[in-house]
């Protein structure tokens, strides 16, 4: 669907990239269920070929960088096209996360040396990355606290902890890893950003985590990995040392973008197999499915949900480009947790109608929702956005609750204190 | 909030608006339970005269009616902005309605005689009108059926039947009545639009029904209406014989837009309320509401609702502005569901966290509540139009549902005679 | 409809109950919008004289008070059938709040002279009164603060304080009212619960106030109180001085059960009006609404709720009666806010499904809205409910909110002194 | 949790069960996500043989099969219990659909040599069983419509057709197959249930259907299988030809009380995994999730469903023990799907609150979504049961929509023979 925010320059664009889609991707997805996802990479890896071919490879990336220089509202579109084939879209495209997130990281916090050696293969599609940050003893809705720490010793970094949810580890060459290097420094200004090798002694993948039944392998996977004793060079650090939680921040704005023009796209596509459904199945002698209310509620709810959530986002992402992300926080929250939700709600609609092909997984549904199920956790789980927002909003009519727990935290520490002198 | 459909013309239009919202309307609500509505009347009387004062009489008008020729889409900005105060802005800016779903009629579709008659006094504010047609005893949701009759008798047309929900005929110059003029013809060709004078012999207003408690009077009410042997002269009619259908479409599609922004207005309304009331009520020593997450969890659930809304009414405003209404019928609709449900939401949830003040008539919140609760129901209730927007998505898969309901419905004629005929 | 605790003993009550309500109450909802409440209540005191007649009054009562002992789950069943004349049958019955809370209060807690003069002609339908806790300006969901004073003078209390929400206090000969007579004591020692009669000097209806567009009068109203040094005697107080919160609490577990049971009455009351509109009322030419799949899923979705509802009230009930109250409090909370929320999603149903209809006063169904909006907030909000449920659960599991509540608001009062002392 | 019904018979069963649960079965989840379900059936087998040892095996079975003789509601206590241990209660008590439902029905309805070969080693739990009525290519929801065919060919049937779903045919010894064996009869009238051993030549597993990113095998799958000249003795037959579909519905009935009331189970369990969790995971110095508000939302309104739930299936199934399941068909509908979305909702919840562990299969949630999802579909989809339901209660208020339904086939049935004959 052509919006008010489809640009001249990205509208040929979009054709193309639906073309592709439609006829090269979306044949794959026959006999889903017979293949494992990883199987299909070397078939994914001839498409890049392909893309790279045709000149579309690489539209998140800057004119310099040979993208196209699309804003950020533009590429969105883009986006939603690319997640009418799930899974593959991305990937094929070369904009697929964790890379996508650590290429726009890179690009703007990183050393020229860093750029050279990582940026450069990782926007090319010749290795792959991840992201490093939550760790399985330490909420990660709360990022300020974490155990992992890179110690200096000479020249280098020594990094020891556990991590998990290093989505796409497994075969990636590089790891962004947050650590911290300030222990006694305010909360938000402990940890950094380090990128270590993957070949790094003591460096291990301990598993891909089974999700959903599925432990994956490659890009499809989450691994939990432990740092023992990895040495790096402080040269690794990105953009100076206790600027981890900015630039986590700075990585995630336009990184829930991403990740909400991909579920509207996702949403679109669970919409299109429903009314497929809809159209074929029989449910009486000469009745269709689609000629039921129950039916027929379920396909305009998910219309009206996804259009107005496709118009929520573009808006937003035509906001950061025009007067930056620090001023529409809000909204970015909004639509993190809106469109997940929105998103969450259409493909189980679709999975209800398609009754037991539904749950199977001979459609892409059921492995959409074992993907993205998560997207109401990831990125900052529902009920922290809920919160951090209302707190945004409500100050501006007063209340500082943030201050409030400022208080609230000292005294909890004075409480402890005084707890351990009494206990004495 | 500004957005992407804000243009350089309305920006300065909206912001005087807003000013005059909040200096001269807003005040008013003070002590809202200690005044009828109609006892308001002459007070906003008074502040018509104010606004056309200062030049924002009309907005809605077109530049040769003395307006400003906006946009549906910029029109819809004014209106949120009207709807800041509730009941008081679309009165006092004379873009009310039914009235002004009567102006866009009339100036599309009425002779100049009746033009120069009813249409100019109307734009003017001199005189208020109404809209007749939905009937007690036929379910308004298919306006197919009715019993009103127009029976040519001469010049004249001879009018009998009963009609109720004819919002603010009380006080009323004409109304603009829906009756059968064909009934032989196809069910959507029998009707027709016929304007009749109130001072008609045999119009008769039986009753103000009193909705959710109050009967109301004057323009806040909807009024019960019989049309006995009423005369009026053929010229009367509005379009055309047998157009009324046809008319009745064209008048819905944007009175949709014109109830979602307005609802869209009334829900900031409501945000606003709520979000004051979190900073205020102190729950604990020390402690206000809005520190609780159950009040976040409103709060920026209605946010995102409200936002998304907007962009979604505006922006099927601008495709009706730029590609013409019959192109976005299915938008129409979910706007139309969508919006008013959210509204209700956000609504629901400021009154529970007012608490027994949200169930007074101290606030305008437990007012909004009983005149909009009807906005899941008239111009389309929500199952109509979700049924509606399926069965056209549906079409564009292949399954045409109509043409089979109409196969149905001609069965259930042949059931029907072959039972008489049997029972004979 | 029967179920397993439908005892012996009350089957043919509840038959009997059934019957009076259908024949002599239900008749009178004809043209229920014509009529003001308050003008039904002479029609409703003949009926009183007929429930006694036919020895059916006071069915709440211990048989020693002339009742017939009925257990709260019992008597639960007697109050579901009665509220299928919403609004008529508790009154004709007797047993209407707030005077059977305040009968059970007064039965357990009240000294025999107490009883003697307000009691028994309570329990005899000769004097109405009325229960005055909530104040404006203090939150009432947190009753230990308030700001209604009783200070002792002589053999006296003289209460200074406002009030509001002391429903049904129009026409009431005693308030029960909560007053702070130990301002020095922990929170939940401070309070008392004293009886004020009506025409003590310096007690002041200042205003019904207007709730959802009615101020209503008499026994169907909310009354706005000032006690403007109100002299009574000590003895006037119940329970004992610093009893007030306790009361409280008792007077509030059995109410619930008897609100509850009375929304399940209510509840089957709209679902009743709604099957027969969608039955009656014909959609297309020879189709009926209920035919529709929309209100298909309206009617199944609403008879699993009401279902669901009154076996869980019930089953709270029998704890009540078998393990005693203070071992339910969990479930008490539950149904509370459980069963509050179905009812008026019921209700809403039933109004949609009537169209317009269903938002005039011509049927019961606006008239339960506004009266019992309310339901999810007095007694305890949802919120309220739901977060001392929790708090208990989680107790169980090991974690005692409640105990780092007391520090944290001990700390904020520490800090509040240290600012005072800064201030200096 | 004891209610109403548990019974001084069922009582201590109650608790040894739940003694079993809690120390033999809870233990085997550690390290869950590292073994396949399959991977535990040796142990699983282990355990059997201790149930049987204290007397405990075959819960559900009558006295005289070795059994308690439990009514429905007693039983279903126990099936709550069992449900604790997800995956693992049932099928090491040997009370596992489908076999569970396959001994009740060859119990009620097959002949002694049909109970002597197949029932008794059923109920030994020394083979196991399956269900194969779904077809891919014909609505399941609709079983009046299937293509599988079992023709007569002398002493035997010879049966040809392809079946899905059939769950756990892989590894069982026979499979009570439904086939057409009257194609001429009405609708419910042309089906009958046939014993089919599983070593019958022209049996074929054609693939165990991966579900939610699991195929399974042994009793944790979902077999498609095609019958092909499938021939077994006329005496497979169970109660005569043509009674498949009231078989069906028979075998339904309890089998309804019986998934509910595991989801019941299961539901506690997740309730109690999602408390364990709020009470253990710290979000912010010495702040546990469980002092969120969120969260407590959560708790609160799944304690409240869960034992809603719980009340609900037991009267119904004391009603079927009572009353019979044909007096309370729409109470099993209502059950079936709001149990089955309950169980859903706090399942939902429970994943949420564990954050990225949720989505894992470190804990037993994400099994139980993978495998319960299917809850709204099977046995009768969401929509099926409400539709039904309504239908069943407008008749009582007078409207006959199957009436209607009937006479509308019949027309269409009509319209296709014309249209074949305009072909012509
Ligand atoms: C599929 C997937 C991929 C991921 N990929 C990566 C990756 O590549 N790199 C990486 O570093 N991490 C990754 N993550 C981890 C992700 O960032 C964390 O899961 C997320 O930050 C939440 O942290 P947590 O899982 O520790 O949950 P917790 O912080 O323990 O929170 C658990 C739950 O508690 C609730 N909650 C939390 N805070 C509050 C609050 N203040 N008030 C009320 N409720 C609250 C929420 O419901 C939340 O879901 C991934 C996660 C998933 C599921
Ligand atoms: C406050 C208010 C103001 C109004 N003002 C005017 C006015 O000025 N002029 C005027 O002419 N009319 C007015 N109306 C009437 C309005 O147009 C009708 O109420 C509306 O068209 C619905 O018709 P109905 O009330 O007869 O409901 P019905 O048509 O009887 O429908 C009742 C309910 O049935 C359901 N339903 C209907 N069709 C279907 C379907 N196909 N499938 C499933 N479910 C369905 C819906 O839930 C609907 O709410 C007003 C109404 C209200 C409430
Ligand atoms: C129709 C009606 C009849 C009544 N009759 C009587 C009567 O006869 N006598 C009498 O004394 N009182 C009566 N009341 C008053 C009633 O007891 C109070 O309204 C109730 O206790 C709530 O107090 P409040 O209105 O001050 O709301 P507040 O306490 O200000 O609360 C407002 C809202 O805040 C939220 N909230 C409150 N606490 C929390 C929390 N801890 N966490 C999160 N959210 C929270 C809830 O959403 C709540 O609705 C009546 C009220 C109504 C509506
Ligand atoms: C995990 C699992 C285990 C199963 N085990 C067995 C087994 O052991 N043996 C066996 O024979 N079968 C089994 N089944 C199959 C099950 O019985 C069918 O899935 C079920 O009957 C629905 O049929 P269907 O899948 O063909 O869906 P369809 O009939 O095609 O229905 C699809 C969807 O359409 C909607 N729908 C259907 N009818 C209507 C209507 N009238 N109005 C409105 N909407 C409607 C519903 O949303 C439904 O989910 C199993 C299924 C699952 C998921």
């Amino acid at each position: 669907m052509d919006t008010i925010f489809t640009t001249e320059r990205v509208r040929p664009l979009l054709a193309r990239v639906r073309e592709f889609v439609e006829t090269e991707l979306i044949p794959l997805e026959v006999g889903f269920s017979h293949n494992k996802l990883t199987d299909l990479i070397p078939v994914l890896d001839q498409k890049r070929t392909l893309v790279k071919a045709v000149g579309l490879w690489g539209l998140h990336l800057s004119e310099q960088d040979g993208g196209h220089g699309l804003t950020l509202c533009e590429f969105g579109q883009i986006s939603e096209a690319l997640a009418h084939a799930p899974f593959f879209g991305h990937y094929v495209f070369g904009c697929q996360a964790p890379d996508i997130g650590n290429t726009e990281l890179l690009h703007k916090f990183a050393s020229s040396e860093l750029k050279e050696r990582y940026l450069k293969p990782l926007m090319a599609g010749e290795i792959r990355s991840c992201f490093s940050m939550t760790e399985p003893e330490f909420a990660g809705s709360n990022p300020t606290r974490m155990a992992t720490l890179a110690v200096r010793d000479g020249d280098d970094y020594v990094i020891n902890g556990r991590k998990w949810f290093t989505s796409s580890a497994d075969g990636s060459t590089f790891a962004v890893v947050m650590a911290v290097t300030n222990p006694d420094a305010v909360p938000h200004q402990r940890a950094s950003m380090i990128i270590v090798p993957t070949d790094t002694p003591g460096f291990t993948i301990e598993r891909n985590i089974p999700v959903f039944g599925e432990a994956g392998e490659g890009w499809f996977s989450h691994a939990e990995v432990t740092y023992t004793n990895c040495r790096v060079p402080l040269s690794n650090v990105i953009a100076g040392e206790g600027m981890g939680f900015r630039l986590a921040q700075e990585r995630l704005g336009p990184g829930r973008v991403h990740h909400c023009m991909r579920w509207v796209g996702n949403a679109e596509k669970a919409f299109d197999l429903m009314c497929k459904r809809a159209v074929s199945r029989e449910i009486e002698d000469g009745v269709m499915l689609g000629e039921k209310q129950f039916i027929q509620d379920f396909i305009s709810e998910s219309r009206a949900e996804i259009d107005a959530c496709r118009l929520y986002v573009l808006n937003t992402a035509h906001m950061i480009d025009t007067v930056g992300v620090s001023n529409v926080r809000d909204a970015v929250s909004a639509i993190k947790f809106y469109v997940a939700n929105a998103f969450l709600r259409v493909l189980d609609r679709a999975i209800q109608v398609h009754g037991a092909l539904g749950v199977t997984d001979d459609t892409v549904l059921s492995a959409m929702y074992r993907h993205e199920r998560g997207a109401r956790i990831w990125d900052g789980a529902d009920e922290v956005h809920k919160q951090n927002m209302a707190i945004s909003i409500l100050k501006k009519y007063g209340l500082d609750i943030k201050q409030k727990a400022r208080e609230l935290r000292q005294f909890r520490q004075m409480m402890e204190r005084e707890k351990m002198l009494n206990d004495l």
